[in-house]
């Protein structure tokens, strides 16, 4: 499977967290393959690098005519540009994180504010849908489930359409589907068809297109994101910034550790190149988010709502 | 009790104010076995390795064939790798605690702003229900104050429905409630069709929809943060990087503090595992949020604006 | 007068700006004396380490069998646990004081809103109830008035009631609101049914109501603020933190300042605890701010309306 | 002029831009002398410090009875106290200044908002008032340029109202608002007045009505940035932490650069007071904003949309 | 072409991400080409002025009346005043592309906020209008899609209107606004009356009318961000104490680095200079953002979105 996918959590459940707070996350071997295999290539440019400095030093500085570092300065006046640097690094870096895990965060919410949307236009219909359009109501929650499911392809590749919306719409109604380019707006037509056709007041009309309207501007929102990465001049100077810093610790720290050099500047690259690639990865959100897994739960959650309905009003008739 | 429970807060009163204030927040002793408690082993961990590190360097270098450390250089020297990643440590640490907090504060924003929604939904069915729909308003206002329990079931685990909901329901609406899988549907439901019930204008229906559309993006934003934690590669990443770094920092100091490098090791190991633990622990507010409490008081809310209802009646009609 | 009121802030006018711009406000001595009450015991006890460390250098490693520091390392290598650690402590002061500021603005936001909530609502009464219902009106803005008032006994603690209403309702209004356990309540009671008896459309009818669940909800904000502290092991955890780290300070540069040593340490211990202090006391924001001087400046803000009124009608009505 | 002006902006347009792009931004001497007046005093005095410094090494320490520094001991450990405290310095700086800037910028967006919700206001009205109504109409156009210009009233000072307003409102007009104490509502209060004046659908009255509604949302934002600085505490210990630092720091480093010593302070104390200084002077945004210049764009704007009005109906009328 | 388009980002797609996740990143010379061509002549300055340190301490020391620098103190004492201002630098320079980022991000947000309002009142208008109104439906989709093209005329520069505008409107129309000053409100002055024309109920009128509010809020919030440069002398400030921050670095690292100090100086200025000028230019975000291509995939939906219609009105009927 796919590089990225490795990256892709699932839903959590309390089981999950549990896990999560005991100290056996200091440990867990599994994510930590998922960082290294992604920052392999250059954590061993770095050590490779070091290696150099090292041969250079014991080899090269013995012949003539080659230049050679002063012994006796101690290791901390070599350090001074990366000690003077190192704020501005870590400060790009974390900055830059935390600003990939805002887009993350808000693409997640989409979602889920998506999903409330639809959990909601289905509660109105249900109870203001007369009794005798119940034909209209079934469309509006086939449509209903049906929406979030556009995010997988609006937003996210590879994703197979006849097999996911088979289960959720009737034939024709997914044939119609497929033929269209922009098959989103194609649902939130139906939606709003469906709003106008049925027996309502005027304001529950606008109070269910409100959703629909909601709808459309969740999935503006997550094409901005999909759309529009980080400025990439930023993002490039920051990666180079970061390398070429990593790549020159070895001068620095050699005449100190020595032969241990390829084993500390291989241990910083791992940890400071893990925590940019991570920023790159959530930073396109959509193929790391359970989309899939959320629009199922949202298929359950509208189902038990239509069992919920007869009782409720039953219960209420009551009083 | 469980471990997580044991950083639940109170809600606070003036009182827990003032003892804040008080310098004794420097000195109390209890929370302090809080976190000692959850990074007992990691910070042991921390020790022995510095415990390791002096009887290696005492007892281990006197032999042959064992790599040494070089005495003559300063310990500067050797902490320059720590020197120059400290910064990213302290800021990932710092900023996915925040990030926690901003998750933390949310989900208590989300609970609150739930009980703020259904105080209106019956100040509202309080003023404008007419007075032979009286069962109808008893039933909003019983709906109304289950509504925010069911938090307690449905971000929460291991609350006995039952007995929380038995004094707050009639036995056959309870009944109902029990055998749902999602009964927060169960509750907005009944709440929809009393809106609809009531002879009210088409408008203070659509005012009265909304909150119960409000309780509903509540639980949905709730649900998000429950189900979705923090890209879990960027925590275990930043939980390893700093066991590394803390495991390694007693090579750096031990020239210098000898045999007080295992007590320094481990009081820098517990403050530092201490934040990070803090983070993991707010980043599921709701098992630490006293959900509970908060919606007592609601219930206690309501019961006094019902009581305060016939009075301001007369008072404004008097005008 | 108690202590977290010396922090309590005037409103601001344009002469207090300009002094604030001056450059006397690096000289003021005035709430230097603030800050300085507040974190006297904890200075005075890192002064007190200090002195102990001197002492203790000077006479106790004369004797046998103490343990000594060595005399020959210099100051830079004893302080690597504070250099390294410095960073986590800066940054946890400060973010927990942002997080604490974020906290005060907001709350001083809600009491800003709230009134611009109730100057909206007496605008509106003003220009849409008929000439007939001037009674209604006047009890519409009475009512107003006081809402932002009780600001003052929902989250604040210490303010007499009957003293500060008593010029601002009718005595049968008075007594009633007296009588209540939670009055807030009564006076949204009272907003609502002066609405609903005013003959105005339904249209105007939901958008003076929007004010008062606007009201409703500026209170349960106030009041999330006023019950949730930040997570109390958080808080706990950085003072702890932040006070060993300013006792063990000394041990680090004794060797370099020597009887200068106290006052130094006093100073960096002045300053950072003096910063997490102000974090504690901005934290419960409503015993600092100027609630009762904002409630009042309404007060005649709504007073100016109702006498704006005619003069405005004609103006538009000669049109 | 006043010397916060100094600091006043002009809207920015493309050659501004242009301008900012070049690498002449390094250079330009200009706004140099903005800031050198303002912190002139407090860096004059770190100055001082500094040779006093020097003077007392060179002079008094050769006398007999005056306590002397120690020479043998290297810069870097003098300097503990300030690299361990520069973190704290750097932040609290930093982040302030940042807390004034969303202030600021909050500040601007309010003034942003209210003229676009006045365009708004004055696009609905030519569309929607009936051609009969069209001097209510001028007058709607009259007081809705008004509103902004309140801003300069209502949040600054020393503006002359008869002048800025004449050109803008009728003569009796003029007097009717000059003699108010808040002469924003009696802006508003003419606002509500024509809206509910005009023979529009109840929908149409209540979405203008809106745009007022914001209108004074925004000044009442406004009136909570001018009125609440931020914690005065705050911003007290911030100043004389800074200064403190500013004058100790001579000691650190006179043994390194020596008379160098007073040019290398003053630099820093510059650099470091002159963010301070900024931060101080966009707090209270509202005297360097260009508000009067926004207000006469609006202006514009609406007489050009006064003139679009009658073929653009014409260009729908043909369809 | 002019230098900021340079930095101009294209949309992305899938293959772009693709391409951005691999370890690629750290070597495509394309974009370091743009910085370096930025600021090629502040760090030509830099690399100058540490090719003159080199020349005076190797010529001009020797001869007489020179001062000289201490050549036995080490680089780190040299370092100080540069070590305890770089986190000062670091955070200024972070923050304030931070900034810069926000503003870009809201830019970007308001574009694409017009582009889904404008999707939005279309499918409001193919369900609400009626059949023998199309004419009137063309009119509405005509000038939906061309709104988001005013963006380029009203904050950026360089665009021609004939050009664009011709496939879009038809031609008297775009003789009409042609010759308007400000013609973003010529268009939603015809929306606003094409809103109000067409035969739909008050409340879809208002539903509709709320679309027009928002692009006129977008346009508004987008001026705001052209006008208001970040205060000029805090952009200023953050320059003038870069440049001289680095100017002076050669200083202390000459007597480690020597001849390699150039380099070494010119790679530092390279990295922060160019962070400083990514915020520069991201200040101003219209510039570099892909608005024509925004604009042109919104045509693209909004007549896919007409193609659906009938089918969608056939599907929803049948029920």
């Amino acid at each position: 499977r796919k590089r990225e996918n490795i990256l892709k959590d699932e839903p959590y459940a309390f089981e999950h967290w549990q896990r999560q707070r005991s100290f056996r996350r200091y440990t867990d071997p599994f994510d930590c393959w998922v960082v290294v295999l992604n920052v392999f290539w250059p954590v061993t440019f770095v050590v490779l690098a070091a290696v150099g400095v090292g041969l250079y030093k014991k080899l090269g500085q013995q012949r003539h005519g080659f230049p050679y570092f002063r012994e006796n300065s101690n290791a901390v006046e070599y350090g001074l540009p990366f000690t003077t640097t190192s704020f501005a690094i870590a400060l790009l870096l974390v900055f830059r994180t935390n600003e990939s895990y805002r887009r993350w965060w808000d693409a997640r919410r989409n979602v889920g504010r998506l999903c409330t949307g639809m959990r909601n236009i289905v509660r109105q219909g249900i109870a203001w849908f007369p009794t005798e359009q119940n034909a209209l109501l079934q469309a509006l929650q086939r449509w209903a489930i049906v929406l979030p499911h556009m995010m997988l392809f609006h937003v996210c590749e590879g994703h197979d359409m006849d097999c996911i919306l088979k289960p959720l719409l009737l034939p024709n109604e997914l044939d119609w589907i497929k033929e269209q380019d922009r098959p989103t707006f194609g649902v939130t037509a139906c939606l709003t068809r469906i709003v106008q056709t049925a027996k309502i007041t005027n304001e529950q009309q606008q109070s269910m297109d409100l959703e629909i309207k909601g709808g459309l501007s969740e999935f503006g929102a997550s094409d901005d994101i999909l759309r529009q990465p980080l400025p990439v001049a930023y993002t490039r100077h920051t990666s180079r910034f970061l390398i070429i810093w990593l790549l020159c610790l070895p001068v620095a720290i050699w005449q100190v550790y020595e032969w241990a050099t390829p084993v500390i500047a291989g241990a910083v690259a791992f940890f400071l190149l893990g925590i940019e690639h991570i920023g790159i990865m959530i930073e396109e959100p959509f193929s790391i988010l359970p989309i899939d897994k959320i629009a199922s739960r949202l298929r359950a959650d509208i189902e038990e709502m239509i069992e919920n309905n007869q009782k409720a009003k039953r219960l209420v008739m009551e009083c």
